[in-house]
């Protein structure tokens, strides 16, 4: 799994936290930066990378419905997870001293996250919200900005050349995003390990079918680490399942499910079995090693 | 509930999507802008404004997990919703022609948004992501930019003196926002229309007790609208209940339930009392009137 010469597309800039994940799920992989998420899904897919990363929730953000979407639009399995604490640090040009900051560049949701640390630090500088983090250093290094700070990740800071001025300014120490991993063919699950299991389904009658679907898991002492329901009223979605591609399909929910145990085990086939006899679509997103490290690596709190 | 001389706060600046929720809920309402989600609580709060509306779920982006928290750390109460389609139009100065646009400004998630429609408009201008994008189009009417559009709603343009180049430019027709609105006084449930309940509790002994905790709802035909785990390892979160506040928090999960009855009903006042007996905390945000009209009021599809 942690091949030395994996290609692993990643949306964002040189520096991106997504890069930093990508290095995390296979430590030697050759990072492939892409503009957007579904560009690093045509990565894969038409053979120009073996794996991509993408972000599907973060602990203050949630679930990121978007790149589910993806996930549905698309046939890429998931083999994999991570989960990066997301550390931000604010830095500057060599030299550049905290005083002489007029402008506080980053992504805005790394603005709102530090917004609290940036004020206890005396930095009362304009915020600007840029596309990225990683993006912000590199345009501050770009142009020789001496009065203008980013806020992005230490690795951003090496890459371009600037200067930490201070370190671990989130607001919230719990700040963690999750990513999954995506190959072209899913893994084969095993059970002398932990694993988990993502599935999508879906059902236009009430939700005394979730009931049902629970029932699956909770009658087999299946832990759920993640339900989530998704409004889906007078809205269809393209889906490809094994029989039906790019389908339009209307559902009035979706459901996000991720259950701790592996596909290999015949008590999680038999929960889907009963799940399927419920649900008017399912599909096995993946079935991955389990992300055992702690959710607050950054000393918890 | 529609007071003509309410004063209701919301986050942004004038012609922000925010402020158009504040205007459909309460139709004769003063509008009061504030630069932060977290001050829109203040102010009820200090009796400046009489309730705060706040974005708490978006169809594409997923749950605010971050303004879930706020309605966790604060005393205010959901007394009603508003489901708000999003459309998106391209503005400019009036007699600016589109050929004449090199850059686009807006949200970072409203140029997402709009990204194919963008391109399928010929628009090969640069993007370019600020704060908001009411602000955007105060932006570029502020500095007199001939050369700019800014994606931001129909009401910015008019309030900005823009002109509008082209409507509904989302890539996505079904994306609509889904806001709450608070007060500093729960409103008295009724049996008499449609109620929501909003409740958030906590357990940390597995998943088995989320089980228990829907077969309450299940059992009593009571039909949930939401329902969302939020991780919460290593995490404390500072909450405030009727026999704490302030008290800091560890859980291993959050869960966030909407469903389909009124507090007025016993059989959700039973339930209640059941999801009590096995949640180590629970809190009733609100039980409110509910929105019924249809998700996509562009038409759908």
């Amino acid at each position: 799994m942690h091949g030395s010469q994996l290609r692993v597309a990643y949306q964002g800039v040189p520096g991106a936290y997504s890069e930093a994940a990508a290095g995390k799920a296979y430590p030697k992989c050759e990072a492939i930066p892409c503009d957007q998420f579904e560009v690093a899904f045509q990565a894969v897919e038409l053979w120009i990378a073996d794996r991509a990363v993408l972000p599907v929730e973060n602990s203050l953000g949630g679930s990121i419905h978007r790149n589910y979407d993806l996930l549905l639009r698309h046939r890429l399995h998931i083999v994999g997870e991570v989960q990066l604490p997301v550390h931000h640090c604010l830095m500057a040009l060599p030299g550049v001293r905290k005083e002489y900051i007029t402008r506080v560049i980053s992504h805005p949701q790394a603005l709102a996250q530090c917004e609290h640390t940036l004020t206890k630090l005396g930095l009362q500088a304009a915020r600007e919200a840029v596309d990225d983090t990683a993006g912000a250093a590199e345009y501050i290094a770009a142009n020789n900005l001496r009065d203008t700070a980013a806020i992005a990740s230490a690795r951003a800071a090496e890459l371009y050349g600037m200067q930490i001025l201070a370190d671990g300014i989130q607001d919230d120490c719990g700040n963690v995003t999750r990513f999954v991993m995506l190959a072209r063919e899913p893994i084969i699950p095993r059970t002398d390990r932990p694993f988990k299991t993502s599935i999508v389904f879906a059902h236009d009658k009430g939700t005394s079918v979730l009931f049902k679907v629970l029932s699956a898991f909770a009658f087999r002492n299946i832990n759920l680490t993640k339900i989530e329901s998704r409004p889906h009223r007078n809205r269809p979605i393209r889906l490809v399942d094994d029989a039906n591609v790019g389908t339009a399909k209307h559902f009035e929910y979706l459901f996000y499910v991720d259950f701790e145990a592996s596909m290999a085990e015949v008590r999680a086939q038999n929960a889907l079995a009963e799940v399927q006899e419920f649900a008017s679509f399912l599909r096995v997103l993946g079935s991955y090693p389990m992300d055992m490290t702690p959710w607050s690596p950054s000393g918890g709190d």
